[in-house]
């Protein structure tokens, strides 16, 4: 590679942060206790309900998107309290292992990593399970490259039981349609460093009106997490802690360019680069981990094959400029991961896809050339 | 003002982001489980040892200052342990509180706020109670502007219990000299808003091997904030759950900018700024609500008189483009506090003093012109 730093990141986040974002987070730092940052807070809370699909608040916490899942746990599940976790892949299984670790009475429904959870099997597994306080989901599964049916999941949480439906949204919120009321999520999170565009340091928690009540009575030890301070302080348009201001500054530039763009375009730009993925990576002869019918708009899981090691593809894809992702835990090895969300759009795609065929070659594999770029450009001309 | 966001942040945090800082946030976002990424975690940790004055490792947390806090009670003191706090002010006070949230038994010995703890009060306060497992103290208490004698306390917790010593260090970290080492300090945790010249966003906890102990038998429920965690993958050169890339860029340039200024000239900076702001706040004839000696060299609080009302000069200076901070708690309306920490100098104080003769003025105080710039820069023109 001539240049070191001129990389492209498509691993499924942190993405690439939009210049504009980085110079929005430039701005001069101000005191979080101004008048100016209660604006930003109050703003920045109030723009991002239309990524979640809701009306309510959506609190804003400085961590990793694990700190939001965490404070999801912490503040609804007591001690000895029984929750269900369906577990998709990596995150949901470190869904269940923080509620696990925070004295929950964990069951867990294991599904094979690449496939989502079905409504019947969520609904026969609930029904099984009277006393239970929340069903823990995670729309799209980054570990496999799965989008959960979560409004279907819900659904069947709603009819059910009195289960609070608490959603990982880290990395569907800002790429996928995302319908908290609708749907009946209750608490739904995510991060800031994956559709949203930003860089790794905020998480944010949206609560519904059936988690508010849970939040107010919920005992068990927390501080920093603790969703109910967030809840009041930001009646107040402040936070309980010092926010990452830098980090708010960025976020309203990149709500602006999602504004600008719009959320329905937004969401079809990300359907359009899965699909042109799906078919170039599929022209190359490579399997995909998950069906179409499963497949996130936002990340793409590729398993290796006898011939072709997915680790050894990954690293030649790295020698010529392209990042992307390797599996997580048993898939380590076994796929790697594409991610196409937040700054990314069709021509990203295409560089992907031909350091692809490149990659496949240098590894001494037979490979078409263009063959992949093709497939992608009809399934944008389609557009 | 002519120019809305021409301000000067005379706050005790966040605090000015220098433009060297900015820009190496601006790198292209990588990977958090990358070969640079592990480098620059591991690079960032070693380099934060001279700051603290230590050889151990120090730990790096996305959140706020208060999540090291947090960290630093829930994986050292058991519900049901004993802690003593020294509370000196607000900060101090938010220490006991996380204790008594995460279930500790908190014996709080409490300082009048802008008095700083003694080391004897300290010592018949700890003989009395000598089943304490930790004792949490605060360097610079941001809330009074008090630096404790965290060297001589910690000896006394040392000589005379088996304790913990564990020190928020928030606001001297980077512009106090530190020596957790040789002062025999455990646990040692700041956040990067302060004199570390970055956005908030960051959070950093320096343990040694009597808490590292303590910490690996840990057994309270804890995830995000799990220390053993940040130090098993620490020693793995990466962070357990995806670390504030950005500032991470920014942390090297401001360590950067630390080490060519030479840390010694670093705190004889501060030192100069405290001496220069308190000569001329004393030419005003304004009350200092710490005495010389227990004085931080990062932040000064000025008490209001019968004639002078603290809030309507710290509202006077905003309009004339210098943001101070108010008090807290009871304090709040008593005093204004100025921050001169991180990327300050010598003329900041010089403005920040000229601007505070002329909001007197405004206010219809009798004013010498000049008087607390002469003040000043008499005691620079002494260095």
């Amino acid at each position: 590679m001539p240049f070191e730093e001129k990389f492209h990141l498509r691993i499924p986040g942190p993405t690439p942060v939009p210049l504009r974002v980085q110079h929005a987070m430039n701005r001069p730092m101000i005191g979080h206790r101004s008048a100016e940052c209660s604006r930003l807070v109050q703003k920045c809370s109030q723009r991002l309900q239309s990524v979640f699909g809701t009306r309510e608040n959506v609190l804003i916490i400085a961590g990793s998107g694990t700190s939001a899942l965490e404070a999801a746990v912490a503040n609804t599940v007591a001690p000895g309290e029984e929750a269900v976790v369906v577990v998709t892949g990596a995150f949901g299984d470190r869904f269940a292992k923080i509620a696990d670790r925070f004295g929950a009475r964990v069951h867990r429904l294991d599904i094979p990593w690449g496939e989502a959870c079905s409504p019947d099997a969520l609904k026969s597994f609930l029904l099984s399970r009277p006393r239970v306080k929340a069903v823990f989901l995670t729309h799209c599964e980054t570990s496999t490259g799965v989008l959960n049916p979560v409004r279907d999941l819900a659904q069947i949480v709603r009819e059910h039981s009195d289960a609070l439906v608490i959603v990982d949204g880290v990395s569907s919120v800002g790429g996928v349609p995302c319908e908290m009321d609708a749907w009946g999520i209750d608490i739904f999170v995510t991060g800031s460093q994956k559709a949203l565009m930003l860089p790794p340091g905020l998480a944010f928690v949206a609560v519904g009106p059936r988690a508010r009540k849970v939040i107010r009575q919920a005992e068990a030890p927390r501080f920093y997490l603790d969703l109910q301070a967030y809840q009041e302080q930001l009646e107040k348009e402040t936070t309980p802690f010092t926010p990452a201001i830098a980090h708010l500054f960025g976020l309203e530039a990149a709500l602006d360019m999602l504004d600008e763009e719009g959320l329905e375009n937004v969401f079809a730009r990300h359907r359009l680069m899965m699909e042109m993925t799906r078919a170039g990576i599929r022209a190359l002869g490579l399997p995909l981990l998950a069906e179409d019918a499963v497949a996130s708009p936002t990340v793409t899981a590729v398993r290796g094959t006898e011939t072709i090691d997915a680790t050894a593809l990954q690293k030649e894809l790295r020698r010529i400029g392209v990042v992307v992702a390797s599996g997580q835990q048993h898939l380590k090895g076994k796929i790697f991961r594409i991610g196409h969300m937040g700054y990314c759009d069709p021509l990203d795609v295409l560089t992907l896809l031909s350091a692809t065929e490149t990659a496949l070659h240098r590894l001494g594999k037979p490979v078409r050339w263009g063959a992949a770029v093709a497939a992608a450009e009809e399934v944008w001309s389609r557009v």
